[in-house]
């Protein structure tokens, strides 16, 4: 029987559309800018979110830290939620490549308040690094994919504008948030300076991310990608898969819907099973065996999820899970229960 | 009448006995190691703190510094307080020097326990940075000078050891903690790799720190301390009057009393005073109003403090404030109470 | 008429072959190690330069800048050729992300010899950086190609290892020095700890370098790459392409044929045209106008060059340059000549 | 019988009126900016160099690597001779805390000409650091103390100027030129963006170096400062030093007589003793012998000097040097060659 992978939605293998747009791809060099594919999704990513300009990216990863890098100078400092991906999954490269100082702030499902915020501004003063970047992310993956609207990210980019400092959302999920508060995505970063996004999550493409923002910050940004090693040659190949995954945006609300069910399959399973306020394509449970040996069991079983902490699993849905999936993990989590 | 100085103990003006030292000091090259006043204060503080080997230092933000850069790797990870020196009033220069990322962790009156350390440690991925060093501070600044014995620092050290990691105490006023706890400062550090001690607060030395610990990370500390800076010449002017400051150790018991009694008097006026529960040479008030103003109304009455954020002003003793300076301080605090 | 693209190796557009093995590869999720057409890549590549191991990289600056990463620590000193790739195209990435210090070295053709690299190495000092590693690049881009067999590379990676450094070789086009010298690649990089290769450059894949080594070098490299955002999540569309370039070793003879015909070429039409000593698929122009300027002109009659400083042109063959493109290209010269 | 140490002028030790000036400095906190005596030193240095500010440092690497971080952002580049104090003993720190790239320069004496600087300025292209600053050292130390009137420093701060670069003069040695070249020190830096000066080497103060260069630099150039740990408090007493040194630029000129007579010495020994064009405080002595061999045995016979590379001795004279020890230093030679 076949492995239900509920581990991460990166694990989705590219489509047969997406396999032949590759195969049939107009290419060129990228790093010379003569790509016609890639500067077609850059092109239309852009458009999409609202914003002057865009720069393909091998990850979500390069994404964010080529941001990190763009929007500050060595010594600056960035506020961000304690749980926030570019902090705890990124390897510490903030501090590694940019020299950044992360001050990590406490706040409810992954966003701190505008009064978190303020509060935790100093005033200039040769002892403290210097403010300069707030650090969002919309949906946020350790929260269990919240998504926040514009009523909740909104005061807290105020606060930073009138403050001084810029705004980036890591939108590696940015379309799941959308699609969740029925909301178009550019509206939910209207008022930030830069948004990454990725193709290589719940819209299927097998790489990409997008950074989104200013002419100039662009500029900076294909700079710092190109010293970080991100300059690709005929990467129109896999921006070609990129274009057909922006055309995937309204079938999240499907995966959306499957981690709501499962979610309550889990919970009648007798599971401490949970989703965010706003959910999205994850489901979370807390348990009290071993995370690790939990998934170790779901996997002999045939069922593979990502521990999350010490006592905490995180299941996620994508455009490989159909109903008959969800099905068979309800199953598996049943016959462990027993 | 003469303004009574309770910003910091680092404003402490040098002795007589101290300038006399100063101008007869034997010296030498110490970039050659040839400063035989260097050499013999870091043979006296190695000894006091019954460590291998010292080296002298302009500032105890640089021995703060070069420890991180001695004990670490760019990419490592460091627990630390979130309200740690070396991360609130050092500008970011773990990140910013060494590359590495600071977690920041929770605790009471500055020190986190061993679960709280043991739950951040993290299993090794590769989208970690790599667990390394944990950071204590004793005295606690932000947390009012609070000192801390064996017994609660003993289990921090402990599962860092177990874990793999190593340990520096940010001992800028260690020998306060040692006064007040009455136990020998080597006994606080007996299980550090490392530690760095000023002799420029409450000791009354002009300049300097000392970094201390094993003779393989003291020569590594050598290079950065260069490689920053910090090799200075005929250094031994300075050395010269630490040693004296090393003769003032039992002193510091008469800062604290004045401390103890300045707390007290503030109690009685009505102000939110307070000290940790092992106090030194702090005192905290917690205001209603705007720090900042308030310390500028007590400026223009002849009184120094420090704002320690928005509505908390810090007040410390040391060897320039006697009896008559804290009844003065006390009268202007009466003053403006009115 | 077609425009003949002779400014680098790196703008050949994908074969049918290789689109048709994209469209059909197998693929999973790399950062997971889970890509089996990535996993099958990375141990041929292995295999042929007879190492341990093998990582697959987005470009082959990021396959550099890892290998400079992972051999070092920060402060380290890097023995360079001062035309080297990684010196002179790569951004200054290896004081940026690596904090290596660059001591760059004189030599002929881009290789700099053994008693060059003897009189660089200082005796340890703390003024010093500390000495680490040997960087070659072979062939070398800058030099107009060159090839270099093992009876120059030999001794200085001899000298490099008996005074403790260890030796990158920056193997771009490696493949192109092993077709020139009839060498096996294996046979080049014998000696050396760890070797970078592009199969996007003569071998015609569109995106794609590997790093190559030691097994705890690679786990290294795989922590350095993933931090640097270079972990690809279904890559194996790349690498199903890179494992058709693995078959096309043999044809860059042909390159390097029609570069020897176009440089001849040009010398009968009275241009200072030359190649180094082995030559391999580039041909430099020594110009007395600006080579911008000169660019332009050829860019205008539909041959595109590339300018290699203030006097100078490059011209690369390559898979899309026939026979025909040669002429084309020479009937161009002809032309601005007149 | 005394030791007649040559190695350098950093080995001077402060004078009774130094020491007296020490001891009975008015000192403050400098962190706070309160020490007057800090303060009037600063005020001096840079009306003399007629600059607008100045800042106090514990060490020449300080204020130069203060000067390459507030001058550059991460990944810019820096124009500098291969022979430089910053390039060559400062242990990297350029690539370490600044992240920048140096690009070295060829030219006579220690000073690249206008040509050169002109011939490596490359046109903006995102394979490149951004070119940011030139870096000039007046006196050179690795070409024998050479020092550089305006007319050969002009042309090279020009065409820096002239191509959006900013210019800093190494001056740890300034004075000397100015003494050499009977030139005010200010002229000499007239169109420098910046400078910095040592009082520990000629002048024979303990402990110190200034920065010196526009306001807005300074602000920047004290944060970098208190980053690096080189906040000092009570730093007056070092100042005060200072402040005598700076009495004592006049007597640089018996040092460089006795450079003179000590050269020419040497020369009728038979020894290879050589002196710059415009010569200052140095000697330099090419030996066939290893210079570290030759170093220990002068050591022997009680002359200390520095080898060079591994067949150069340089010989320094400074006010502990009178004619007295010139004598003595020559007849230590004559014995080594009998």
């Amino acid at each position: 029987m076949a492995v239900v992978d509920l581990r991460s939605d990166t694990v989705t293998k590219p489509s047969a559309a997406m396999r032949q747009a590759m195969a049939e791809a107009e290419v060129g060099d990228d790093v010379y800018g003569e790509d016609p594919t890639i500067n077609r999704l850059e092109e239309q990513v852009a458009q999409l979110l609202e914003k002057p300009s865009a720069l393909f990216m091998p990850s979500g990863t390069m994404a964010n830290q080529v941001a990190m890098l763009s929007h500050t100078e060595r010594g600056d400092e960035v506020f961000i939620h304690r749980e926030a991906h570019a902090y705890f999954y990124e390897g510490g490269a903030p501090a590694l490549w940019a020299g950044v100082t992360l001050t990590l702030l406490e706040g409810t499902e992954g966003l701190f308040d505008s009064d978190t915020l303020a509060a935790a501004l100093r005033p200039e003063n040769i002892h403290h690094p210097r403010p300069r970047l707030v650090w969002l992310e919309n949906t946020h993956n350790r929260a269990g994919g919240a998504a926040f609207g514009p009523e909740l990210m909104g005061p807290v980019m105020d606060i930073a504008h009138r403050r001084g400092l810029v705004v980036h959302v890591d939108g590696a999920r940015l379309f799941n948030a959308a699609v969740a508060l029925n909301v178009p995505a550019a509206r939910l970063v209207h008022d930030a300076d830069s948004v990454s996004v990725c193709l290589s999550k719940g819209l299927g493409a097998p790489v990409g991310s997008l950074l989104v923002g200013p002419t100039d910050f662009i500029d900076r940004a294909r700079r710092y990608r190109k010293w970080l090693g991100g300059g690709m040659r005929q990467a129109g190949v896999l921006a070609a898969a990129g274009l057909v995954a922006l055309t995937q945006i309204d079938r999240l609300a499907e995966d959306h819907e499957r981690a709501r069910r499962l979610a309550e399959g889990l919970r009648d399973l007798g599971y401490r099973a949970w989703q965010p306020s706003v959910p999205t394509n994850m489901v979370m449970v807390d348990v009290d065996e071993d995370a690790g040996v939990l998934a170790e069991r779901c996997r002999a079983l045939g069922v593979l999820v990502s521990p999350m902490g010490a006592h905490r699993i995180r299941l996620v849905t994508h455009l490989d899970i159909d109903d008959c999936a969800i099905s068979r993990a309800l199953d598996v989590f049943h016959e462990m229960r027993e």
